[in-house]
């Protein structure tokens, strides 16, 4: 695999991970943005193995641009409108951007306008940008759009994901609300802090693939609770309806000591298809592995706003 | 689905199904091509459901050169050997090709110097030419692949494909060699006509894309016996070792009343995958639609003699 030089953008656990394995797979770190106190102006290799000893991790971006990167690794937030004002000077720059923005992965259902500033800005400055991880962006819709590449006829794509937070890292349990009364969980909801944010991007970008318009995309967050009335953990169910047959159901269950954790695809057509991934896909690591696994692909694709299913597919790696 | 105009060559068992949903998809049929001479000089349209009246079917494939159509949708037979005689007119010609042509899936490994012929000549003729069908093509190399996208530190990749023939066309059972004395079977493998082609090119197409060099690769085909020493189908496998520590194994039965018909895909990584896809993805349906659903995706595509790896990820259809 050819190595890139690249900038990490965020240094939170996912984009830590993000780091260390794109060193580890040869890619070059040229510089670390980050506005942790306790981060800014310490040596990035303190944090991330295999890094540079020269680099070191800066809260200021624009004194990054000129660093010599072909592509900046970006995981800081989930929102569209958090992320867009760091994205624009990157892309400015000339730089190819993968970001783990949860809403980035299909940005044109809630924010169609900055998708198109952010679509016509890399593609005057010939690069790609591409929101990538494991969900939204792989396992509840580029998987599942795959899936029906057999078949014909399709009427209905069902999605069921199951994750046990019990196995996974602290803050994707306070995520889900892991431990609150059920009344501070739905004000979490509510204020938007809470649950998985990515259903409705990944229904979108589901029908987009098929060609189907969704009359309307419905989500309901509801939280799983426990003994006691404590909060486990929450189960989110997104629906969206194309004509009057046409249907997609993505339903998302992440709570501590959830049953059977597994990922499961339906496809409702001609042949039908159900696949099971026993266990599910180990969000984090996979998360790690999509984007750096997808730098080749993202430097050598057309420029633009691009979406999960429009990159050619994205092999993994072996040790180097 | 923009609409595409077709000629369809070769109309047996696949080919016929494979007109039948493209002109069902919309797309036009201008020309059909085949050598039986219970076909040759009738209508089209009384094999091909939603052919025009006009279409006349033809031994004769020099004659459909000008037809006006923008692709071939190409099933004939499953050695490069026998279609590239074939395949070389129609690109020349400038037609883009899918052929379900099991070797050409990936005919690197066999036939170098033929592929590279083929696509230097797609590449001046400015067309895509691909083999496609399920198998080679889906469910034992594409999805694999996908499937490891979320992977790094890949050690093996074990694919199981299992199908009951009972449940399939009658051309198929006779192709495992269902109902042979066990020597008439070893002697129709030594001669080559009987067993599933492309297992290799299959383990291939997984390698080139993980970016391994395969030391070798080697395959056993054994008949399935059943009661009287009768055969009842084939086993096969294929073990590509690439280095010291990679391995693929391709797994395959096709024999009568198989039990637990099933795909079921194995990826030893970080994270490790097992994806198991109940009763199997069926064969001839699902040729059939790779084929149709990739008619836009070869039509945009770069020009060559491309992978089923280096298309985007082809959707399914709904019903037009």
């Amino acid at each position: 695999m050819p190595s890139a030089r690249f900038i990490q953008y965020g240094l939170g656990p996912i984009g830590t991970g993000i780091a260390d394995l794109a060193a580890h797979q040869g890619h070059r770190l040229v510089a670390v943005v980050d506005i942790d106190p306790a981060k800014i102006g310490r040596p990035a290799a303190a944090f991330i193995s295999g890094a540079p000893a020269d680099v070191v991790i800066t809260a200021d971006a624009a004194t990054v641009l000129n660093a010599g990167a072909d592509i900046v690794l970006h995981s800081t937030q989930s929102r569209l409108a958090q992320v867009f004002p760091q994205l624009l000077p990157l892309v400015d720059a000339g730089l190819a951007v993968i970001s783990t923005c949860e809403e980035l992965a299909f940005p044109w259902i809630h924010h169609p306008v900055e998708a198109a500033s952010l679509d016509a800005l890399a593609r005057s400055r010939g690069v790609g940008v591409v929101g990538l991880g494991v969900n939204p962006g792989f396992v509840m819709d580029l998987l599942p759009v795959i899936l029906t590449s057999p078949c014909r006829d399709i009427r209905r794509i069902t999605v069921s994901r199951v994750v046990d937070v019990d196995l996974r890292r602290v803050p994707l349990q306070q995520k889900v609300g892991v431990g609150l009364p059920v009344e501070e969980f739905r004000r979490g909801v509510a204020a938007g802090h809470l649950g998985h944010i990515g259903l409705p991007q990944s229904a979108a970008m589901i029908a987009h693939a098929l060609g189907w318009t969704l009359n309307r995309i419905d989500e309901t967050i509801e939280p799983v609770v426990g003994r006691n009335d404590v909060v486990q953990g929450v189960h989110q169910v997104c629906r969206g309806t194309h004509g009057t047959t046409g249907e997609i159901i993505l339903d998302l269950t992440m709570a501590a000591g959830a049953q059977n954790p597994r990922d499961e695809i339906a496809v409702e057509a001609t042949p039908p298809i159900r696949a099971i991934i026993a266990g599910g896909i180990h969000g984090d690591q996979a998360t790690y592995a999509i984007v750096v696994n997808a730098v080749p692909r993202v430097l050598a694709a057309r420029p633009g706003l691009l979406l999960p299913t429009q990159l050619p597919p994205v092999a993994g790696t072996t040790r180097t």
